[in-house]
């Protein structure tokens, strides 16, 4: 024991005459390594896959984890059509293809759109023409929900994950949109298996130690309206309590307004078709498709256990530093 | 989203004009329950220890882990002394039964003498006098080492275990010692299975987001010499760095000296003979022992993965915080 235990304090000696404040962020240290997503080239065991990614909170590329799945050859534009294309579905309508992101000194969602399938898919082929990006983005279990025909072709839970965190899943999304969609960054509270059945899904992701320099601003939450005219307004949500989310576009980044954002490790990785991402919970993500991509994800409920109080104490101390350079005049 | 974000902005609003250096305590929270650990009726499985015990860092006792091994029934003194009677066993010496534990302003650790292992018994059994307190206690995988004929009344590694973290043992020990014996308070980077195979260990125990009320000190190693004339010498060990060690005895903790140590949250347990305690990497630990208590321990190394990376911020948080405190003269 005095061996380790004598490294350790030649370690902390390095630690002398520094300030909480400045000091803490050096001591977010992290065990992940180079911002590339490594690869598994199949399903792994529950257990193997839990201990090296789960417990870890590592993302990863499953090369053939879905490539059994019918739905891999079959969902073509005109199977779904066929399929279920007098069916109603919740699209997402922006001018600009950002839905839940930050527009000026708003937080702005889309207008929530229903509209028959073959309708919406006119749109994707560009049959028809309407003003606005559109997007089947519905994360309320659309897959399950709106179109329960297509679980025939996948599955309804992926077997060696429900058993690695000994749980079914609380949600499976359906997502089918316009290249010019995009998820802003942002996190969810869900470990994520992302699966592409044709085309391209464009991640860029931030690991949860990334989130001291990752700025979140208040915005008052509002909405996007089609105007007969074929613009859009942006419209407030009455009585909606402000909002925080990240004003940072990682494809753009304004470091002017945020030069911490610079310090952040960002991996950048593609999921091709019969690929699956596994996105562990509270990483920052932000996404991008080929156009006409079609990905089923699967969400399962984080467990709130050490990974979690890990995350929350960073996230914590974030706070608390910026609230004290605020105090001290700082930061304006 | 919105909603979720919503609530974690509330909850960080508690946290307005206070400083990092007072605060950031209260943000270190945690999700175990109350102090007692809890029982698991028998082995788990591989998969369900490591999601539920190992990664959330979590101790538990297993009531009938052990219960099929021959040693249970036949460890008796009568049957070590036939089976390894003549083998030579490295026994730990002290005047007080504290080994590897601060005394005055000195880390001390114990005379260590190679003696047979009858003549140790005759100790233990009280059939011969000897100054000073006894204890087989040495952990160089000393059950493989010294008696690896013990080996085929145990086990060499837990199978559930082994196939939980996906690797073997680095250690598997043998401890038999006084009543007075005590093992001083101190953390390992290990995963440890405690299994008694007669009598019972009483264990107090720390989780390691205890630590900042933790107190260390730097001390100077010495070892224990027995004199001709029966008492024992403290002499330094030369040459040898300062060690940093814990100076609290969680049995008549001096609060005088050490108040923040009332913040600690111990979990106190006996593990009796045929069960098994499980006691996460780096959980501070005080073990006593009823007299003669025979158990049999497994050393697995700990993955230095986000747990580690938490409490490596805790330790590093707890410094920084100290040091600070010091060049304000807050502390003496």
């Amino acid at each position: 024991w005095p061996r380790t235990q004598a490294i350790t304090h030649r370690r902390s000696l390095q630690l002398r005459g520094v300030c909480v404040r400045d000091s803490w962020l050096s001591l977010v240290s992290d065990v992940l390594g180079s911002g590339s997503v490594p690869y598994l080239q199949e399903a792994p065991s529950p257990l193997a896959f839990y201990r090296e990614w789960v417990c870890p909170n590592r993302p990863c590329i499953i090369r053939d984890a879905v490539a059994h799945w019918p739905a891999l050859h079959k969902w073509t534009t005109r199977y779904l059509r066929t399929c279920i294309g007098s069916k109603l579905a919740s699209v997402a309508v922006t001018p600009n293809g950002y839905a839940d992101a930050v527009y000026k000194d708003r937080f702005v969602m889309p207008e929530e759109r229903e509209m028959a399938l073959s309708n919406f898919l006119d749109i994707v082929e560009k049959k028809s023409h309407q003003p606005g990006v559109f997007y089947i983005q519905k994360q309320c279990s659309n897959l399950t929900e709106e179109f329960p025909e297509l679980l025939l072709d996948v599955e309804s839970h992926i077997p060696w994950m429900s058993e690695a965190l000994g749980q079914l899943p609380d949600a499976v999304n359906f997502w089918l949109g316009e290249e010019a969609a995009v998820t802003s960054l942002h996190k969810d509270h869900y470990e994520n298996l992302y699966c592409v059945i044709s085309g391209e899904k464009h991640f860029i992701l931030h690991p949860p130690s990334d989130r001291p320099f990752i700025p979140y601003e208040m915005y008052q939450p509002a909405r996007y309206h089609l105007q007969d005219d074929g613009s859009f307004s942006v419209m407030d949500e009455e009585g909606a309590e402000k909002v925080p989310w990240i004003p940072i576009d990682p494809l753009d980044p304004d470091f002017t307004l945020y030069p911490e954002y610079r310090k952040t490790r960002p991996f950048h990785c593609t999921v091709r078709a019969g690929e699956m991402l596994y996105l562990p919970s509270l990483w920052f993500h932000h996404v991008r498709q080929s156009h006409g991509c079609i990905a089923v994800n699967y969400w399962y409920d984080m467990e709130y256990d050490l990974r979690f109080q890990y995350f929350k104490l960073i996230d914590s101390l974030t706070k608390v530093v910026m609230k004290e350079k605020e105090a001290e005049g700082c930061l304006v």
